[in-house]
């Protein structure tokens, strides 16, 4: 038995932004994401593999706010944060603050397995990138114009966009189960459009954005990064689980649509837990999102479903 | 009724390297640190000024591994990180790898009441902390001669020290509960000895190093900061409180004593929850450490009381 879900963000769409043809790619974007994941799990590969892998995919597609596609900072460029993290070791790996790792996803793992350290920042995390030998992108790798548009959008206070719309309607996430039972997630993003000062969100913090516990679950967040920072949505989750005895369905609810409501957080997470039930809720409008079924089909979706 | 703790970290402390006159110099300190809070709080002030008041004693004091006194990084210069948190409100605060601000705690709270983020980074930080009117300072007035040779000795691999033992007994935090129940939480610290690649630690990640909820507890950690993050050390302690209905000792000491003694994660936490109650547990040789008692009197303490 395995599981995998990804989500690409939550937030209030703008319905009238989103054509067939957008929702299209969209979607197409979410299964590609699933089915690569799914190929690893299927043949007994590990949920770390696999939400790498996913997240991978989503951070090379520009519909998403996460590798290529991500939004701009204030000052017009575009600055990464990714986390992954292992179930049954509670081993995790984060990084903040990248302008040329073109897979964030792929350093935070690396910061995981081959330093001393979970969390890296910046230029000293891209040092460290130089020294595991990636390839490093130019900024513009990064760039499309339609993201540029929407930073000059909200940089002129365009009353049809937020900073947050924009931004948390695409961070994107992975969390699985693999056959011998550990679960893993992973959370990438470009932040928020507009941020500055060097702002770091929910994403890369393990206990907020991302969290992996074999003894509850794992749990892939998307949303108002700041308020989800200070609820530990992800660790919160797994606690109310293994501390409190709450289902997977009922610890999901109760942080995402009662703390994080009560807060007027808006967004909403993933999570799996070792029996490989699913859980994708969200207090927006909508949540980019998909998971593979226990037959094994790829299921996809943005609105509630009826 | 109010309540105050604070520490200056956690570790094995190479004992013949604590003489009298040394041991005198960290008690003082702390003493200082409860001395500046309690008087806040006596006069019926609010917990975040009396932590926020405490850990700028300990920051300016170079006894202690934050502020001035900070540890060297590989690059031979400070970087420092800091957290705050208040209970009643979620609000958060918290920066990392600064270089050219004299009190980190006093950024950190000023990101938490005057910006729409809760952690802000590097450059990016010092230039909030400038459009705030903070005055900078050069890197040099946080370094000493004493912090310089512990870097020499652990690049030179001496068997006496560890980048760990050196560094965390040296990180500082307070918790505090004031007259109108209110709690906080703070955590400042220069990370790790010889650390690189823009590390950042467990003391400014919201969750690991420190926490606080009326609901549950204010917490400050100390202790190997990787270890922390992914144990989610702090919220991990309001969580048992919360969800599972343990007692602040109970919840202290399964995080403490348990979960992380199981990891092989060496540190501790002060804790205080909303009767006033007082939690100081370490799994190491010794924290250094002191609290305001029930009657007003300040007590510090190193090793383990008889």
């Amino acid at each position: 038995m395995y599981g995998l879900a990804v989500h690409g963000g939550a937030g209030s769409l703008p319905r009238a932004e989103l054509d067939a043809d957008r929702e299209r790619r969209y979607r197409d974007g979410l299964r590609a994401a699933l089915e690569a994941g799914r190929t690893i799990l299927e043949r007994g590969g590990s949920s770390l593999d696999a939400v790498t892998r996913a997240v991978m995919t989503l951070e090379d597609d520009p519909c998403f706010n996460a590798g290529r596609g991500a939004v701009f900072t204030y000052d017009g460029c575009n600055e990464l944060d990714a986390a992954i993290m292992q179930g049954s070791s509670l081993r995790a790996g984060a990084v903040c603050g990248l302008r040329h790792v073109r897979n964030p996803i792929e350093l935070a793992r690396a910061v995981m397995e081959h330093s001393d350290y979970v969390m890296l920042s910046g230029a000293g995390a891209e040092e460290f990138a130089h020294s595991r030998s990636f390839a490093l992108v130019p900024n513009t790798y990064f760039q499309t114009e339609e993201r540029r548009s929407q930073l000059a959008r909200v940089q002129n206070a365009d009353p049809g966009v937020s900073p947050l719309t924009i931004s948390h309607a695409g961070t994107v996430g992975a969390v699985a189960l693999d056959e011998s039972g550990t679960l893993a997630a992973a959370t990438s993003t470009g932040g928020m459009t507009g941020k500055r000062y060097g702002r770091i969100g929910d994403s890369p913090i393990i206990g907020a954005g991302t969290y992996a516990d074999d003894r509850s679950c794992a749990v892939s967040a998307t949303g108002h990064g700041e308020m989800f920072i200070r609820a530990a949505v992800a660790h919160d989750i797994c606690a109310r689980m293994r501390h409190g005895g709450r289902s997977l369905d009922e610890a999901v609810h109760e942080v995402v649509s009662v703390e994080l409501a009560a807060m007027r957080a808006e967004g909403g997470v993933i999570a799996i837990d070792r029996r490989g039930r699913i859980a994708m809720e969200f207090n927006s409008e909508g949540m980019f999102r998909g998971c593979v079924t226990a037959d094994g089909r790829i299921s996809t979706a943005i609105y509630r479903e009826p």
